[in-house]
């Protein structure tokens, strides 16, 4: 359990109903490599997919920032958790 | 229908295999995410979840590409298509 | 001009500095990829120093990223500039 | 020393010269920071610069990975040494 959670940070509903149907899209892309990988597709072609569903997933983590920054970072300063916010943040950020 | 799928450049059997088990554990950590996301969980939670489901898509494009190298592309001399090959992997390497 | 640096969101000076100091190091990293290039060098050698140049950028760009997340975007509710600051804060982290 | 570079696999001197070109102008981007980083820059605007840095050595390593590929991966088979370049290459992919 994340201690800033607590703090009712919860993730805006509407953001979080948009989240859902993509990734409930995605996860039909990665049913339909499974599927591609029962027959004998060509190395690129499953390449292409995969990057096809990480695509869908950037969408899915640049909504769920967005959001994150708008409703909970930029308010950190009038609540005082400025740094416990910044630290988190950099760490998921990283390398993505 | 890709052209050069056609020369029966199919995705050797081993890694077919692997890459579907590691595709069936990213669809259940999908799945994860998408029970969560019927609670109200704090943003960066998701965002770390959808992080690790990219980790682990990155893992199996790893191993696709690393076989595609090996059994295709140190071949493509020999058979004669190397600008082909070389062309669609660069296309797919891009932003990787 | 951005119009949002004229309410003065500077660059905080220690951070500043230590950018310059990191910056520096990358210039002459690069400069020994330019003396690398008047050899002969082995393409993977020369892609590995270029990976590297990366690493180095991508620190800064932490730097810089985690202060401006800090002094910045923290209290943009306080001074009501959130949207904007978000929105051209998305556009820098794409694909990123 | 690179030993597979001994296999005098240089890289291509037509690239070779283009690399050094692009490479020329990224340090003159570079320095172009620098400078910036003596008066009182705004933070995303200096993300921005490091990011079209990145940009132009993202284009860099795409050229030497494209002749790498055509000139020395896709002949591994015919010299024998497909283990070595792949597991090099695969290193040298990572994160990119």
């Amino acid at each position: 359990m994340n201690p800033i959670a607590e703090h009712t940070l919860h993730l805006d509903p509407k953001v979080r109903q948009e989240a859902r149907n993509r990734l409930l899209s995605a996860k039909g892309h990665l049913e339909g490599i499974l599927k591609m990988l029962e027959g004998e597709p060509y190395c690129v072609d499953v390449l292409k997919q995969i990057k096809a569903v990480q695509g869908a997933l950037d969408k899915v983590g640049d909504l769920v920032l967005k959001s994150h920054l708008e409703h909970h970072v930029a308010s950190a300063a009038q609540r005082g958790d400025t740094d416990e916010l910044v630290a988190e943040l950099m760490e998921v950020l990283k390398y993505r």
